[in-house]
């Protein structure tokens, strides 16, 4: 449940799609847009408006940062990821809140048969999580307990504001939300800020021609309309500040911007046009454990209310995959490229030639295991093509170049002989010679490190 | 669009989370209720009826069956995965025929603006596997074209049959679709029953006690009521028998018992109380093409219709896992286990020691990169746990195996001392000695095997 400051509907709407104006986020959607038709990664369609087809290949880079959020929320922040419903009985929504404050923009479902029950699709996945919360009786050593969940959202977005990426009524987040005593707050938020700050200096340079994001930071504080104490909202809020202070980050404070339910900090990133867009999120809440009775059994024996942080780092995937295309115009960096690698048989009229040509993009695909036998779990795959068109050599390389294949293997005959093969960069003309096992191991170590 | 012969729900109704008696679908139903209570694999709430919340457990398992069935699928058949959107207009239902012969099983959505628009959710992937074929002009080269999809599917289950993981109203399908020409069928067909014989006699052991599962391949032929010539049924039907002839399998025939779009292959396991289950199915479909005007230019530059094959081999995800711990009763293969290994330090009272075995986990669990770099992609992560609680060694032992840890290390004074742990299997009380690397060196290759 996560409140968007200073919008349209204040209530319960997080992650705008784009918290900038409307132009940029226009320009960002056009880019998108562009680099989507020529590099097949996603189309739209009026039978569902707001709904992104993802093609193979922009599955392939939606997985991969899926994939990259999982390994460092599991493996690094101890998070638990599961997977909740999609559709609750309006009961639920009536308890979150939701109903109430957020019906507008919920899909309503309902059966078809005669029972006819009411559901609502949901638009967030706290209520999910606060019902696995509850569904066993809890202790204060299983806190804090962090939650993650990838599952899709939807939200009726006017019809009129949907564009591309950036603007849909489906998307997915990186939600999490972490569980914890109010003693734990403080640890929490450092560690989602050290997330984030993984996530967008050390992987993701979203600055101009892939030079390092640059982001800051946003206290939002008591708004009028609030509940919990007086006391409960200053100790939270100078948590904050002190946790803000020591960041050595820049941030600034929206006074009065927070949510009903607990003061939250924004991540504002600024792309490489100037603009500035809202990414990132970490909210307290001191309402939801209240509205689902959510308890722990406390050293001392008593029961006592959790206190829930909502938090996503990518913020929807969707809009964020948009804002990587606007910065890198297509030319992914290796790891997340569906185009990694193109082999180019010089001579295409010799078969010999081709034949090597495919065997070795078979390698690099990891699709050479014999036919029975299973393709290992954990094994490597990667996104390499072949172009054995009977066009000149030249021609083929400078294609390759233009749709952005981010390696070039030449083989030819002195390659074939030595089986060393001449590689180069999208960037750079330079020629390497490697065998295929160096090949292997050098793509290896790109893809591991978020190169 | 996969039918379900015989069922109550004959038209559009693919598979039946269970395809015997109701009486063995309860069995299952409660083997999997008993192993998720004590493997806290998943819950059920009445919020969500007939939906699944997958615990971090039972999450780590859906996702390895899913990898697993993934790498098969693009590395191995051709397969290519897409996203496809979740809620489509009542219009796409009316064209593929859903609204009208599938309504009921159906959930209704609605925004609850002023647009007040009405969708339908999906029940199956396959009208948006043709949206995707139709979105851009296709050739004779491009076929055979193959999505894979993996999208939540609703089908609004009568709520007195819903039962665990059995008989859901959320699931998820190994789902495929081959949009190819009629001269490919036939390979098409052969390869998709090598996936299902890869799957099924290779990995995944179903019969008591872990020994292989045993299937039958059926062929289902035109009913009563088809569209398409008769020329084109007999055709298709006389390539479906000359695949099964070749099969070396067991198979039989169900006349008149096709869909009424085409004739199918479903294939049908015997699980190890003898009980006859529906799984795999391979159905040819004339029909879906025609209602979407689906065509491709071929060679001699007039278009053509492509032949759709709908094609899934797990089934129902919630189902096979059903399936999987009603075989195992909770005794995971390795690769798929949620408790791969068991950590002890023999005396807790030990604090080095304790501190050696909380750093083998954390190595093994692959959580030991330094705070400021990302967890690698592509990284091994074993689902490893440490036993430090101040109980007798042995007592903590006989508990681990109680919980169906696959292995077990113990890390006592002799042990840190050499480098060389004491590790045994869940079977076997046999010890062997190994270094962290040769432990992990095993353990990879179970799982990377399906071990």
């Amino acid at each position: 449940m996560l409140k968007q400051a200073g919008s349209l509907k204040p209530l319960y709407s997080a992650f705008p799609r784009f918290y900038c104006s409307s132009t940029c986020g226009d320009t960002v959607a056009n880019v998108s847009h562009n680099v989507s038709a020529k590099q097949q990664l996603y189309i739209t369609d009026p039978i569902s408006p707001g709904s992104i087809f993802f093609l193979p290949n922009g599955t392939k880079v939606f997985n991969k940062l899926v994939n990259f959020m999982k390994l460092q929320q599991q493996h690094k922040f101890g998070f638990q990821e599961v997977m909740s419903p999609l559709i609750y009985r309006k009961s639920l929504w009536e308890r979150s809140g939701h109903w109430e404050n957020y019906k507008e923009d919920m899909f309503r479902v309902e059966g078809q048969d005669i029972e006819k029950e009411e559901y609502g699709l949901k638009p967030m996945n706290c209520p999910g999580h606060c019902i696995i919360f509850k569904s066993s009786s809890r202790s204060y050593n299983e806190l804090p307990l962090r939650y993650s969940d990838f599952s899709p959202l939807h939200r009726n977005e006017a019809s009129g504001a949907l564009s591309g990426l950036t603007r849909v009524r489906k998307f997915h987040q990186d939600d999490g939300h972490i569980f914890c005593t109010p003693d734990q707050v403080e640890s929490e938020i450092k560690s989602s800020l050290e997330l984030v700050d993984l996530c967008y200096t050390r992987i993701f340079r979203l600055g101009l021609n892939g030079t390092a994001t640059t982001y800051s930071l946003r206290l939002s504080t008591k708004p009028e309309n609030h509940i919990g104490s007086p006391e409960v909202w200053d100790k939270a809020e100078s948590v904050l500040r002190n946790i803000l202070e020591s960041s050595g980050k820049k941030w600034s404070v929206s006074e009065g911007d927070g949510a009903f339910y607990g003061p939250k900090i924004d991540v504002i990133l600024t792309d490489h046009r100037g603009k500035a867009h809202q990414v990132a999120t970490i909210q307290l809440d001191f309402n939801l454990p209240e509205r689902f009775d959510l308890k722990f059994k406390d050293k001392d024996n008593n029961y006592k209310r959790p206190i829930m942080i909502h938090r996503a780092v990518f913020g929807s995937l969707e809009r964020f995959m948009a804002m990587l295309i606007d910065s890198n115009n297509g030319k992914w960096p290796f790891w997340l490229s569906p185009h990694q690698c193109m082999i180019i048989p010089l001579n295409t009229k010799d078969e010999g030639m081709v034949q090597k040509a495919k065997e070795i993009t078979s390698i690099l695909r990891g699709e050479n295991t014999p036919v029975d036998i299973p393709v290992k779990l954990n094994s490597l795959h990667f996104n390499v093509d072949v172009d054995d068109r009977a066009e000149p050599a030249g021609y083929r390389i400078k294609d390759a170049i233009m749709k952005n294949y981010s390696y070039l293997i030449m083989v030819g005959a002195k390659e074939i002989e030595s089986g060393k093969y001449a590689i180069r960069s999208r960037e750079s003309r330079e020629l390497s010679h490697l065998s295929i096992d160096q090949i292997m191991n050098k793509f290896r170590d790109l893809e591991e490190n978020y190169l």
